[in-house]
């Protein structure tokens, strides 16, 4: 018996624009003919940001709704994530979807470093998302951008913070964060496995770094992203 | 041929008050005492953060300029090592003591949580840290509060960004940051021998894992924070 491998597809992310990438979704119209395709094709989660219409990171609340129940209705059974990331705005706002109940939400336990600037996920922050995630029975991917997040999550996890079954994703890649380091990435694994054996991970790589990360977590067995 | 293990002495850190323990040095002129006896009990460095008249943490330029020279006299050969840390100002506040051209000076090469905050250097803060450090000449002590700020102090140091021999600490035990683990301490070890085989490492735990992390450093032949 074979653990199946879950593709999880991003389809927009929060920062490519139609200038950078003429594909990506931008409308919900978009977002969820996209997600329709990468349902067919495989996927079997998708990864959501919405936008306003300038194309800037929203975390318009009825923006997610609305693609929440266009993907529901195009794509019976798919595992839909919403997410709480901070380039679409700071405090509270970045939960403000969560009382539409998604399967799942990002979630970062941590801070770090990001290209320019630091990327601030202060604890009442953290333990806040966590609670409503808990209200909403919401399962949260941790969003692992360096080790002592993963430690966090597992800590999280044991102590009922974490609502669902332990679910950590390592992202790497990221400029002043993790590297794309395969020595890193295997000590990530083993934590994982010593530590959370009953937990699942999967991994993303950022930009060039994706079809590494694609390559490293189906090889080590754990689940991707897209 | 053995490598001696560099004892640093912390003397003051930057919040225990005279209400948590009486013979915390606040005043200069006590800071200067407690320096001289940690050098004649043996320590060949000290870490040193500067209080204002209210025991709260200060960055002042004078303050430390006084401490320089105070220890300077008492204790001949020891090297000093100015904090640039973020609890005393926000900010090129930090580095404002850098032209006093100390031996060494703490740095920071990435953001973490802290117990209640973020801890927050931006990449544009760290940068101007370390170019402050190469004009004058001040080795800085890489202050590692995850495994990514290791990767980033190595690639740093080939760059010629950071001024000097390499020089990292791992801090252990900060509360939502990396807790005191002998799995990762060994991790961060062999981190070091295999990519950065020149530089010397050393190891801090806060509050009680402080002798913990004494034994891991000095059994793994690196040096130690007090
Ligand atoms: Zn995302
Ligand atoms: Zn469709
Ligand atoms: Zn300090
Ligand atoms: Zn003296």
């Amino acid at each position: 018996m074979t653990t199946p491998c879950i593709i999880c597809c991003a389809i927009t992310g929060s920062l490519p624009r139609k200038e950078d990438n003429p594909a990506v979704p931008i409308t919900i119209e978009e977002q969820i003919e996209s997600t329709h395709e990468a349902f067919e094709a495989g996927a079997s989660m998708v990864h959501a940001h919405v936008r306003n219409d300038d194309q800037t990171p929203s975390s318009d609340p009825e923006k997610f709704a609305r693609l929440k129940e266009g993907v529901e209705k195009h794509c019976p059974g798919m595992i839909i994530q919403l997410s709480t990331g901070g380039r679409s705005g700071a405090g509270t706002a970045r939960g403000g979807m969560l009382p539409l109940a998604p399967d799942m939400a990002s979630l970062s336990v941590g801070s770090n470093n990001f290209p320019t600037r630091v990327y601030e996920n202060p604890p009442d922050l953290v333990d806040w998302l966590a609670s409503e995630m808990r209200t909403h029975h919401v399962t949260p991917e941790v969003e692992a951008f360096d080790l002592s997040h993963i430690l966090n999550a597992i800590r999280m996890h044991e102590a009922g913070i974490l609502p669902g079954k332990l679910y950590v994703q390592f992202v790497m890649g990221v400029k002043n964060a993790m590297p794309a380091d395969k020595a890193v990435f295997d000590f990530y694994v083993q934590t994982m496995k010593d530590r959370a054996p009953d937990a699942q991970w999967c991994a993303a790589g950022i930009g060039p770094n994706q079809l590494v990360l694609n390559e490293w977590s189906i090889a080590a067995g754990g689940h991707t992203r897209t």
